[in-house]
């Protein structure tokens, strides 16, 4: 390779790596216009990296023979991703592009559910024959390896009627004795995913087992497709964005941040807010029952905003941390009473921490400048008292809210930690005043 | 296959399952005997499927011969993260346990920071020459094949002084016609990662091609190792649960809830409670200042909770997903004044929404109970202007928050929510007030 062709290729490359850089922020014209620019191969790389959202997008803006090239270019479990993505009124063109066989298993594919194992799989894998020597295994995959293959790392070992024997690693099989049959080399033990299994517990499999392929079978075992663990990076990477967005007290958008249109962006944020809203209306209510005292000792009024906020953010730091947990699998139903039983102490922990502050803000406000009156030590000792109260029942009730919803069939994540804080308001302001009517009666009640 | 071997094998199978279920609440002594309990092939399978630390963990609760059977089943790159997993002073016990070969791999990979590509990589990948013709190349591998290779989906083309050239995957050479150079079909546009790579940009070079394995180069090119994708799955989970602890208002926890012991998980959470609270004092401090505007009028007391924590949780909407973008790099930071002008519309309309609820409710109160007195069509239109305020300002404040944060050199996951809650509780407050004193002048005020 000369020092020009290093140049060159590097210029090349370049260009590709601006043009994905740039992918976000550009027009589908613009990118069209880009992918258009690069070489064939460049640009057929791209495409590939692309989301099945994108990639859509870009086919639908073509002309239609271009995009007759570009859809058969992927293979069958992305192109009903892509078509999956597509606008329902272009789907059945879409289909209608690719050729025949691949049409049949696209098709086939587009009958699973997006997020179950069978909608991830690739219905191309290598499969072996039990009593094939090693040396005729080698000889047939290298023919099979001439068609679209998914992988050939796992080689999948099927009876007569197609069903699961067994599972060979290439390595396994290329490094055995050339007269071995297959049979004597191959595991029986396989890891397999029913095909109606959630990609999220798919993820988990394969988490736990650090496979590179996984095999799809439906009840007789039969082996309908495969699903490879670089499908698995980005279902990780979506569930993580749709928790996270959970998690921040809206509805996941499904969609880049600057893909999502205006009006789609109100309704998946609004309506939760306004949901939130509703439930913190309560606490006008809650306030309204105590609005004698706070006419009687406006100083209490001073402290409303401190209290529910640190009720807020020691449960949604609770509520995120078990809502974590469960999706991890880390932490089952079943262990309730053990966050339960922890989360008090340490609430009751965090709780004196934050009252020792408080504790010493009043005093030093007191003494600098005279602020809380004759009874500033019933003030603080009434502040204090409430945020223990306040942030352990936050930290109880944030840690239980997921598992509850866990329980009642909803997703934990969904607005626990906002829905969190509002509950935790309304009762906050509840302990509050309790602590108030308690240690101030007489003085300032 | 016999029915009864079938039988055999489920019961095999659903033992070490179970064994995996129960994994996170047992004991360390429990987990050790499970271990032993389960056939070799099994106990060995489960193990490699663990966590780092669980391992580690494991290993160092047998006896030394155990110990060291196991430790060599690790291939380098886990047996490093194994010993970087491990208490500081039985480390070195750990190391010497390996073979002197891999101890070498293990010492080398040692030196590189756990999170970047230079720790996540394997040393040992399948290497050919580029003179070589295919079928010279399929029987090196087969030798190849039998030592510890982490892949050999992959093979890199290397000159005489371990410099890449290019890279040919398994089917592409067992495709090719037995007599061709290497050189001839192998790909020279290698996307490759240097080894100071952080582990999160790793993740993303898997996202955007899709490859099984990256390797990993020094400066002159040298191949130090691959990374293989079925890593990057932790990876890409690990950092999304930093990211959510983080959103969630603490430190990251860097293990599994119940590993956490009491006092490390008070001090996670304590520390970014108490900075926010020292925050939230701030509300107190603004309260203070309009103390005589609440004597006057009480009812301006009652709608605080209500309109701060409506700031609040558009705020923490609009950061999460701004977070969210820029980890995913969906955003990047020249893009501030698109999404600017995109929250201050968004948060126009939705202060909007929860404006006219608020109205509503106002008036159905006031006609149904007289709630508020005569001049309750001024307090309905002081509660309505200042959700519009501080809604709008809370989508802001929340979506330029984490921008600001990763300008600054900080991450932007750092406490964003709770943090603008706060930021959007104190000037919320100093809106609310600032619209009564407008609306309210001569009448209540």
């Amino acid at each position: 390779m000369t020092a020009a062709t290093v140049e060159r290729a590097r210029e090349r490359s370049l260009l590709a790596s601006e043009l994905q850089d740039a992918w976000p922020v550009l027009s589908p014209e613009e990118r069209l216009e880009g992918i258009k620019l690069l070489p064939h191969a460049e640009a057929e790389d791209l495409l590939l990296g692309l989301s099945a959202r994108d990639q859509a997008e870009l086919i639908l803006s073509m002309s239609p023979t271009e995009r007759r090239s570009w859809m058969r270019l992927l293979p069958p479990d992305d192109a009903a991703d892509v078509i999956q993505a597509a606008p329902e009124d272009a789907r059945e063109t879409l289909l209608t592009l690719l050729d025949e066989p691949t049409r049949k298993d696209v098709a086939a594919l587009l009958a699973y559910a997006e997020d179950d194992a069978g909608g991830l799989m690739n219905p191309h894998y290598a499969r072996l024959r039990p009593e094939m020597s090693v040396d005729e295994a080698i000889t047939y995959l290298r023919r099979q390896a001439r068609e679209r293959l998914e992988t050939i790392y796992y080689l999948y070992v099927l009876d007569a009627e197609q069903r699961l024997l067994g599972v060979v690693s290439f390595r396994e099989l290329f490094a055995a004795p050339p007269d071995k049959r297959v049979r004597d080399i191959m595991h029986t033990d396989v890891v397999t995913a029913p095909e109606e299994m959630d990609q999220e517990a798919l993820s988990r499999l394969f988490q736990e087992h650090d496979f590179l392929a996984i095999p799809v079978l439906d009840r007789e075992r039969h082996v309908k497709g495969i699903v490879t663990v670089d499908d698995i990076v980005d279902v990780v990477q979506e569930e993580a964005t749709e928790d996270i967005q959970k998690i921040g007290g809206m509805e996941a958008l499904d969609a880049p941040y600057l893909d999502v249109g205006f009006w789609a962006m109100i309704r998946k944020r609004g309506g939760w807010l306004a949901i939130l809203f509703l439930g913190e209306m309560l606490t006008a209510t809650a306030m309204g029952y105590f609005e004698h005292e706070i006419a009687r000792a406006v100083v209490l009024a001073l402290f409303v905003p401190l209290i529910i906020s640190s009720g807020g953010n020691s449960g949604s730091q609770a509520s995120t941390l078990v809502v974590r947990a469960l999706a991890l699998s880390e932490l089952k139903l079943r262990d309730w009473w053990r966050v339960a039983s922890r989360e008090v102490v340490s609430g009751l922990a965090l709780g004196t921490i934050l009252a020792s502050i408080g504790l010493a803000r009043i005093l030093v406000w007191q003494f600098a400048f005279s602020t809380y009156g004759e009874h500033y030590l019933l003030i603080a000792l009434t502040v204090a008292g409430s945020l223990i109260g306040v942030v352990t029942w936050g930290t109880l009730a944030g840690s239980m809210l997921p598992m509850v919803l866990r329980r009642l069939g909803f997703d934990p994540a969904s607005a626990s930690a906002p829905f969190v804080a509002t509950l935790v308001d309304v009762s906050g302001l509840v302990i509050y005043f309790s602590v108030a009517s308690v240690v101030l009666r007489g003085t300032l009640l």
